[in-house]
């Protein structure tokens, strides 16, 4: 830590030595080859799968079409043609807009994509282009929108209003796109389990038939003794009984559907009970375990097939740049291919950062060559952040190393390390909750000013780069800005007027700070830790919701739109007028009493929250009722499917999911030390060139000690004669899920504890 | 199949030259190890530990303990203790006894328990004989009883009304039972998984009150314009919005809760939204993860321990029949020994069926002894049933041999065996379903006929012994007998009365014939057959179930009982008066509004089906309401630790349950044959000593066609020159669940591979 800066930076100007060395161990490759191998490497880190022909021009446009610029433009393209359902008929009232703009905005859109595709088809290899599973859906998708956009402009200037079809296979274009690969692993991951799943499905389907023609049997009889309280028959329509019975295995009607039996004879309540034992608790217990097998085993094969993908691309890369040993026995690659590797795939970073990760690789091996074994490791290796010391050391050290080192800044960086500083906090904290929730709001800028000060402090102590590492001090930060500009427009605002209820819900963020005493106990963070390592893979839960969220809502919408509207709100508090949601059909139903008028398909941000309301279940069957009152008895089968599909299907694969990651975890927790960190992590730990980030918070003052011996202390790597100046940022805690997976099916498990 | 019956039954006289041969290998046994061994073996069979002293007294008195009538004696003391509280007050009426009455059979069932702990007392080897973790907590529930019953006695003379105390007890006694291992094992693994879920449950707890401190802040500033629809203040309280946010998890109240805010602003439901992904379908997911894991694991030691306990036993008894060889090497266990202690174990059974176990245990080894690897498959051989030739053969055959044999008997036979005749009946089942759902009762008599003629000649062709072996044929049978029983009855019941609604709920027990139809298609069968093989282990969990209903069942009863009280039975459809329970405390409540009345505490049976009502979860914040509004708010924490307890934590266990075994049962269907079968049975195939029962229906025209060769082809196995006329009957299909739970933890599998 106490290297000169400029000497270790001086290293890039010893690298022309290595440089020079570079030409004698193997002719140069040319800028094409080297190209392509980075093309290759970059695939591997992404995880493309890059069906490209080899010719320069080919590479370059694959390239091209990898260029983040490119990338996101066709990604946003994707994203304005979802979010266009915001302002197309029936659209959100305020921010409507004329068909005519809506339709250019999505021609534009599906030019865009469509010059996407053809890009592709400029350097794709693939003889039959249109075999691939996403690109003829792809253009199908485009063309059947190009159709619609005509028809139904036709159509309106003819005065005829029609159905704008296209629209619920948008969503499907999201699972077209290139970064969409784990959403579609999902959805092949659900296709796969289908068969299965509805063995389980039809037989409990059969179930509730067998039961609503036992309860029509029952009943039917004894109209005259059983029947709903307000008089209505019991029981006494099959189709009924069978959708009465399939809300009771989702329980929202449970003890109501039961009671007029259970008052008439409580041993009729056995029917119910023996019902639900079977289809809800046996049935549905099933379907979970059904969807859980079969979800372990396509995970299985999905991670299997991206770590074969992975390893394609790099065995491509390394044929291209080996060189073969005289005997011819092994193959092997010269360090001055992977310099020019390295300079084509990173051209920013320095050449000393490069043959340090050459030195990772080759190990205690100085022969100037690694095998192939070793040259897989280079996407673990690249994924790692590096740094060097000026990144390391806090800033103020830096600015004035003086005044840094001085006494008292010595005593406040003690002070500030020390885990009573962090204990003092966290009570701090506590006591702003208490005074927010005894609505003490005079001493909220007390607090104010102690929490600033707390991050002025940390800044000064760690530094600005290593205090905005941590997840949690960033959070800190943000509430306490947030918090702050807060607190000036409210000032701002009550001397302009009284009314500061507009900030309320905004105030309430400053209650997110007792996140971070629950973050403080050890037990709560290794879940809280479990939790956000999941985090990645929950956004892709949340777009398979969001597809058939998308593609239910627009159907919603053609078949309820305007059917229902809201009443207008209620001032008088007494208000008894009976409700009926602008539709006298709802009048004296359990939707209109329940005043649910807000629950309607009117526009999508609307349906988006009915859905919602749809997957939770509860009460799901007065809303199914409500949308049937307005239209026909069929339209429960759209509730029927939807419940089948999101809530059975797809919950419970984001349950299984949920229950692998956590045996996962808890897997890894059980294993030794050293199997769960990677065999290049390990090798950096043992050089020394790792920058151990989570002793950061409380070593400070064992690092005061270490650092005036550290110059005979360390040296464990030394490069050229000196320390390199550069460390690697390990991962810190949770291991990455993708990494988790391929560590569960134990892939390249053997060839890590061999290669090393 | 051909075979004399007198001559292989004369096997058992040519069996005294084996008995003979006994003396010579080994010094014979004195009767009194003989005996101890055969208790080690039995302990064994059934997985009892059995601390017993080896003195000869000792080993009578707890082979006595094990006999069955004492056993079930002791099984029914504790079962007529726990069903007291049908005429205990609050009893059921029609069925109330006097407290005099009820305390006598209490103190007796008392005695008996007592008794049997006192007889464990006197042959328990145990140092400590209050140390076992059953015993101690048994006296000690018992003198708590008889406390509890002189107090209640003492009190009611003084005429104090007072708690029996001693009642939530009782049902702890049926985990202290000797055959409720299963279930002890499940509540030592719910205390096991108390930990880490406490740890996730904490945290979860902690997230609802971090939102209600934020409900109370969002919402309090605007009482005058969000408020529940009839007026009152919407979450204006801390404890109430902790509340319900807590029954929010549950979705029980789910859109109500929202729909205030909702009408007041659309973008408050992102509040409600948030919370829902975070604490219900975040924060529940992970509460069965975190269940799953360790259910996991505890059960893995659970079957180690069951596993360690009977290999312990086996070891004791081969201890005492072993003798070493002259080098002292090995220990064998002798012929002449084996035969004794079989006859100690299975004193019925004939030499001839001792000695062909024993060959099945040496196989190919002739030397007259078998090692102990070898006796240690005694427990799975003894579990077989055992079955000779008599047995086989349909009871027709050996009743009317010629009969039976004439041409048209076979053809009769063919046609019966015959695919389409199943088919046939299939469609007649339909063909039934559909009579009975259209009301054609006329049409009921034939199909009646047909079914009982189908019986009948299935008799004839299969015998009774081999028809009564098929559930499936046995649940046939019943279905028949009781339509036979139900259609006479209701034609004498007719001619007194025309009132037959009595029997309408009987009736439709036909409807269940349907069942047949799912069990005819092979994909539902395996899901059938999953189910059934599971069925034993369910009851353990309905036993956990009625633990924790039965407990809070009394609980309830003493808080609730009497103060709410069904209305008189309404007469009149249009009723409006309001219903207020029989408590004006609950005029307006919904608990009144929803007719709730009958779901109250008071007698044990509508206890017990409000607390399935809680269980299955919708509504019982409703229903918790309502008990509040007539006793205290309090009486909410009884409900919200019943949800914890119950629904969280049992009803998960209960999901892991069936997840793991479907693992099970899939892992185990995808490996190769023949590891799917234990050691013993293999062997046994080998040696062409199965009945093979599954092929019995199909397959009788090819049984047809062998029965004349048999004579050549057979002869796998012959002893004495004979083919023994015993078969060993193979467990058919799915495995037990101790069987499967044991395969998938791999434990005695090196054996199983090495021994044979």
């Amino acid at each position: 830590m106490s290297y000169n800066v400029e000497e270790t930076e001086g290293g890039s100007l010893g690298e022309p030595r290595n440089a020079d060395s570079d030409t004698e161990d193997a002719p140069p490759l040319s800028d094409e080859d080297v190209r392509l191998a980075a093309t290759y490497v970059n695939d591997a880190r992404n995880g493309n799968r890059g069906n490209f022909k080899t010719d320069p021009k080919s590479v370059r446009l694959y390239n091209l079409y990898n260029e983040p610029a490119f990338f996101w433009t066709s990604h946003m393209a994707v994203g304005a043609l979802l979010s266009l359902v915001l302002f197309e008929d029936p659209a959100v009232p305020s921010i409507r807009l004329d068909y005519w703009i809506t339709m250019c905005v999505e021609l534009f859109c599906v030019c865009l994509i469509f010059s996407r595709l053809a890009h592709q088809g400029i350097f794709s290899s693939e003889k039959n282009f249109w075999r691939s599973k996403r690109r003829l859906p792809t253009l199908v998708i485009l063309l059947l929108t190009l159709l619609d956009m005509a028809l139904y402009v036709i159509l309106s200037e003819l005065g005829v209003t029609s159905v704008r079809f296209s629209r619920p296979l948008r969503p499907l274009l999201l699972l077209c796109m290139d970064r969409a690969k784990q959403l579609r692993g999902v959805f092949k991951n659900i296709l796969l389990t289908l068969p299965d799943i509805i063995t389980v499905l039809t037989l409990f389907l059969l179930s509730v038939a067998f039961f609503a023609l036992m309860a029509l049997k029952i009943f039917q009889n004894r109209q005259d003794l059983v029947y709903y309280s307000d008089g209505q028959p019991y029981m006494h329509n099959y189709l009924d009984n069978f959708f009465h019975l399939y809300v009771l295995v989702t329980t929202a009607n449970f003890p109501d559907v039961m009671m007029p039996a259970f008052d008439y004879n409580p041993w009729f309540t056995l029917f119910f009970i023996i019902y639900l034992i079977i289809c809800l608790y046996l049935f549905m217990s099933i379907c979970l375990a059904t969807i859980y097998n079969n979800f372990k085993e396509h995970l299985k094969e999905y991670v299997e097939d991206s770590v074969r993908e992975k390893q394609n691309n790099l065995q491509l890369a390394f044929d291209i740049l080996k060189v073969e040993t005289e005997a011819g026995e092994e193959e092997l690659l010269p360090r001055s291919r992977w310099m020019s590797l390295m300079r084509t795939v990173h051209p920013k970073r320095l050449d000393l950062e490069h043959s340090l990760l050459w030195d990772v690789l080759a190990g205690s091996n100085q022969t100037g060559y690694i095998s192939k074994k070793e040259f897989f490791h280079v996407v673990n290796l690249l994924d790692m952040r590096v740094l060097d010391d000026k990144g390391r050391e806090p800033e103020f050290q830096r600015w004035f190393p003086r005044c840094f080192r001085s006494r008292i800044s010595r005593l406040v960086r003690k002070a500030v390390a020390n885990r009573f500083f962090r204990y003092f906090i966290d009570l701090a904290v506590v006591a702003n909750a208490v005074c927010i929730a005894l609505d003490q709001d005079d001493a909220e800028w007390f607090f104010m000013v102690l929490f600033i000060l707390e991050i002025l402090l940390k800044f000064y102590v760690f530094g600005l780069k290593k205090f905005f590492r941590s997840a949690m001090n960033i959070f800190d930060f943000i509430l306490i800005v947030a918090a702050l500009v807060i607190n000036v427009l409210e000032l701002a605002w009550k001397s302009i007027s009284n009314q500061s209820g507009a900030l309320d819900f905004l105030l309430v963020l400053r209650l997110l700070r007792l996140v971070r005493l629950v973050y403080a106990i050890e037990r709560f963070r290794i879940v809280l830790k479990t939790i956000s390592s999941i985090g990645r893979s929950l956004l892709t839960y949340g777009a398979v919701l969001f597809v058939f969220f998308y593609i239910f809502a627009i159907i919603g919408m053609e078949a309820f739109a305007g059917r229902i509207t809201p009443e207008p709100f209620l001032t008088n508090r007494s208000q008894t007028r009976p409700i009926t949601c602008g539709n006298p059909r709802l009048n004296g139903t359990q939707f209109a009493m329940n005043r649910y008028c807000n629950n309607n398909f009117n526009d999508i941000l609307h349906s988006f929250v009915v859905l919602f309301e749809l997957m939770v279940v509860n009460q799901w069957h007065v809303l199914a009722e409500g949308f049937v009152a307005v239209t026909h008895q069929a339209a429960r089968i759209y509730f029927i499917i939807y419940h089948l599909l999101v809530v059975i299907l797809v919950l419970n694969i984001f349950s299984a999911f949920i229950l692998e990651l956590f045996m996962l975890e808890y897997t890894v927790s059980k294993e030794p030390a050293e199997r769960k960190v990677s065999a290049v992590v390990r090798r950096i730990t043992v050089m020394g060139l790792n920058e151990d980030e989570s002793a950061y918070m409380d070593d400070i003052e064992e690092e005061e000690a270490t650092e005036d011996d550290s110059e005979m202390a360390a040296a464990d790597y030394v490069r050229g004669g000196r320390r390199p100046s550069i460390r690697f940022m390990l991962p810190r805690g949770g291991n990455k899920v993708e990494e988790l997976l391929q560590k569960m099916y134990e892939i390249e498990r053997e060839e890590d504890d061999n290669s090393f």
